[in-house]
This record gives structure tokens, C-alpha cells and sequence, in this order.
């Protein structure tokens, strides 16, 4: 059975580093990826560098502060791929239909991340191990 | 400088799990992707789930064998993202391109993968904690 929702692409992957001044000569210069800009999101305390990479944008997080999020994996795990953000068209229709099929949400409401979107994390304890968002553009509100 | 030769777009994140009896519906029937197919990579000991999302493809590798790298990535760090795949059209010369840049690759060589495609990796030490596979399939192949 095929939920009636469902993730339209991926938006972006979030990728953990220490800091973006090592980070996007190697994306930029050596990976060869296209250079989109940097955004700082206080909501999360992480600065990101922003990647054209196809129809996925690549995000470098940068932690503003050692309370961050960012910090924390960092410590815990290292430098490395900390998200994978799905393009959804209707967030709380997805919010409300994962709940119901078990999932663990991690952020019940949606609340506002980069770029201007609408952004909710699911728990990975209950997707095997994987941090998804969800992650919705005002353009893309089908009420 | 933008590089003459760099990666199209990500060909896939493949994502360790321990048995793709749960994991296949978790991503089929929850989140909502549509299941391609499977395959067994004898070179990896890897089963493999397809998935595909926009212009990616999901992979869900669970190991055949103890000694399989998925299953010493399972043991090391549990189950979640094990690696992003970029399509390239030119192997050959995206190795050089990058092993004279400074990247450590994991294959000098590439070798078969998944689907019929020649695939290489880098070493994460030199790529920030992310390890990336190149990818090219034979119908991309520019000599």
C-alpha cells in the first residue's frame, strides 16, 4: 500500500562540519559542487554553506555555539552526514499521517529553517538510525 | 575555480539497515517511496533495496556476511547513512582529477556496483567524515 502522501524529492542533505572556511574550498574547489551562498539560522545556532547538486541542494552546518545541535553530534559522532530533508507538499497531513503509522516526531509542529521553509524532524530511533526532515516552501502549500 | 569535470547529481544515499524485512516496509509503506526492486552484490556482501525518490535512488544495504564492511559499519556506529553516491561521466578522469587535488581514494581503481555501474570510493579522512562513492553507468561513459 502506497500512502497517499508522500516525500516528493529530496530537498537537501545536511552534513555536519567544524567549520565552513575548510569546508567549502573542498566542496566548491575540489568536489566541484556549485556554490549557492550562506545563511545563518539562529533557531538551530548553525551557520550554512548551500550547494547546487542536481535537484538536491548539499547543506554544510556549521555550530555557532557548543550548545548547538551540530556541536553535539560533532562530539558524539565527528564531522560527517547528520540529515536527509524530504520536499513534502503538505506537512501537516505528513506530520499527522506518520504519527499515526508510529513514527516518533521530534518535532510536532513545523518551525521555521533555512531558506525560508517549513522544517520538522522526525526521530531516528524510529526511522533505523536515519535523521529525516520534512521540509516545506511557502510555494508549495496545497490547502 | 569550478572544476572542468564535477559530479552531475547525487545516483544515491545508500543506508545501512540489519534486515530489509523491516526496513522495505518502514520506507515503502510509511514514508511512502517506491520500491524498485532488490539485489545481492556479491563483491560488497550486501543485499540491496532500491527506492526511488525524485531523481535519487535510496538504497538500503543490509550485510550478507559478518565480515561484509556494512555489517562492520552496523557494529561500529549502528544502523543510518552510510554513504552518498555522485554520477559521474567520466571515472577515469574524476580520479585523477581528484587523487591530484588530495583526496585519498578508498579505489584507484573502479569496480563493479550495484545496477551494472563501475563505482569508486574516496576515503572519508579526506572528505570530512562523508564517504562518497562515484558512480557511472555504462550509458554515461564519454571517452
Amino acid at each position: 500500500m502506497r500512502p497517499a502522501v508522500s516525500p516528493e524529492k529530496i530537498d537537501h542533505v545536511g552534513i555536519a562540519v567544524k567549520n565552513l572556511e575548510t569546508a567549502v574550498p573542498l566542496y566548491r574547489d575540489i568536489l566541484g559542487l556549485s556554490y549557492l551562498g550562506e545563511e545563518t539560522v539562529d533557531s538551530e545556532q548553525v551557520r550554512v554553506a548551500f550547494f547546487r547538486l542536481g535537484e538536491v541542494k548539499v547543506e554544510l552546518l556549521e555550530p555557532t555555539s557548543p550548545e548547538s545541535p551540530i556541536a553535539r553530534f560533532i562530539e558524539k559522532r565527528g564531522e560527517g552526514i547528520h540529515h536527509i530533508a524530504l520536499s513534502v507538499k503538505d506537512m501537516e497531513a505528513e506530520l499527522e499521517r506518520l504519527a499515526e503509522a508510529g513514527i516518533r516526531l521530534i518535532d510536532e509542529q513545523a518551525k521555521p529553517g533555512a531558506n525560508g521553509a517549513r522544517v520538522a524532524f522526525l526521530h531516528p530511533k524510529s526511522t533505523l538510525g536515519v535523521l529525516y526532515e520534512l521540509c516545506q516552501f511557502e510555494g508549495m502549500v496545497k490547502k
